[in-house]
């Protein structure tokens, strides 16, 4: 019956979709995506952004899954091709039902309506897993820090917030490591940015010292502009290197100190704001916010670099 | 962006996807729809049918609604650009994650995932409210139950099923007039076919006799064989007229008679069985079934006629 999509075609109303530019906020448990998301989407304005998680696309509840022999980690835990559908509904302008995952219950609940607005963040455990979802993104970043201290942060989080004991968070993360290397990690190949806090050498202690950061820029995108911008500011703030990655391809490291003086790391984060285009607002207010009242000069940085390469993909 | 939607029609997998037939079974509340959808699809048998009921699309639950101007009949109080999208997505053979309506309860839970089959049979308030929602059918059915018989049937399942009192559901009837008039009744005018049961003339007490059906098969579809087939056997259980539709327009009227002896009436039936290459099945103990252990002769050659043009669209 292909009548019947030409008589779709012809009645779908193509002019009010307008596409936006989508990108994807991968990475494992834990590994910071909420925190960056917040505030490239706090810098972008509400009525510009609309954010989701593709972890809503569990297929199980928790209860269930405690019958099941993989974690939620698992494509098979998830509705990979309902998550496939939706995110070329939303790359293509339209409006989608998503389902409603409550962390807090482990319940799937009520769906809710979500619209793209100009700009659509995708975080979540499994955005770039297939080659259909990586379709639809104009820029994907992926969240890699060392393990050591994405354990440290799951434990913090998954006690304070999730009502879980240290030893159930860490039996849990025993659990999760195959399929963390099966399906999370490789995700990773596929950013065109990757991001990697750490602490500062010399400097152990995570909790209390600042993070340094290193931004593998890969050539996927373009990069160019800002290059040129980082290389005359800031020298002591960031420092961009040719390397190879781990996997052998050329790219531009980009490391941020997390020791840098604050007046210089602010001086670079003004410099790469006044390119956004974004108005006259402070970027020092609205980024590098991680939470209980404290701020990373470094998270700001790489708010500001992944802004940059959404706003250029208008 | 066109480039984004070239990636993603390049990736998508079109081998796998069948389209599937369509049908409608559209009409206003209690008027039907569950029942003559019933015996379609045991008659199609579970492995090739999918059935969804499009009242699952209600924007808000039976708590929220009380605080609304408008009832569920209204397009506002339910998701009627995902509705069409869902439809469209099924046509096109592809699955959907559906949201669910608990009627028992009056609320929205989880949804779920659909697959659609070799028929997808997709009842409901509103699935011929839109030019783009029909455009995703094959075959469109309003059910039109004189009024007096339609509330009859919504006190009765109402009270029994869904645990109100006859004053609830008189006071609900009173209150949704409006917009059955203005929304589910203008669907009559796209169906393809319009049954109309009816107390057989000259007999009235509704809950006790047999009920004979009109149907209106409007010249949208082909039903030449059938006519042939019916002006030929049987003319004491139907007939086939050609009249002037209410609208005005020619269609052929197929009266069955809810008083023709019940020999004569399965003969018909098993005479369009054997026209729908359904196997050796029992028409008789598949179709027409109206609850409560009765049986309806009328009922199941209304099935026959919509399976008829069903199997006919493939």
């Amino acid at each position: 019956m292909p009548h019947k999509v030409i008589r779709m075609e012809r009645t779908r109303d193509h002019s009010s979709a307008r596409r936006p530019v989508m990108v994807a906020i991968a990475g494992d448990s834990a590994a910071g995506k909420t925190t960056l998301t917040k505030g490239i989407a706090a810098a972008l304005g509400a009525s510009r952004v609309t954010t989701i998680c593709v972890d809503d696309y569990h297929r199980y509840d928790r209860q269930e899954r405690k019958g099941l022999p993989f974690t939620a980690l698992h494509p098979r835990c998830n509705y990979v091709e309902i998550m496939e559908q939706h995110l070329q509904l939303l790359a293509t302008g339209q409006p989608i039902l998503k389902p409603v995952y409550d962390h807090d219950t482990g319940q799937l609940t009520r769906p809710e309506l979500v619209e793209p607005r100009e700009f659509v963040i995708v975080e979540g455990l499994l955005p770039l897993y297939s080659k259909l979802t990586r379709a639809c993104f104009d820029i994907a970043v992926y969240l890699d820090p060392p393990e050591r201290i994405r354990r440290e942060w799951k434990v913090s989080r998954d006690v304070r917030k999730r009502g879980y004991t240290v030893d159930q968070v860490l039996a849990e993360l025993e659990r999760r490591e195959p399929e963390s290397a099966q399906f999370i990690r490789p995700q990773r190949a596929h950013a065109d940015i990757v991001v990697r806090f750490a602490p500062a050498e010399g400097h152990d202690d995570t909790s209390n010292s600042p993070l340094s950061v290193e931004l593998m820029l890969r050539p996927t995108v373009r990069h160019t502009g800002l290059r040129g911008l980082l290389a005359e500011i800031g020298q002591r703030t960031v420092q961009l290197r040719l390397i190879r990655d781990e996997d052998g391809i050329p790219v531009d490291a980009l490391h941020v100190h997390g020791y840098a003086p604050r007046e210089e790391s602010r001086m670079v984060q003004k410099a790469i704001w006044s390119r956004l285009g974004l108005g006259d607002g402070d970027p020092v207010a609205t980024l590098g916010d991680v939470g209980n009242g404290r701020r990373s000069e470094s998270l700001a940085i790489t708010q500001l670099v992944v802004l940059d390469h959404l706003l250029r993909a208008t």
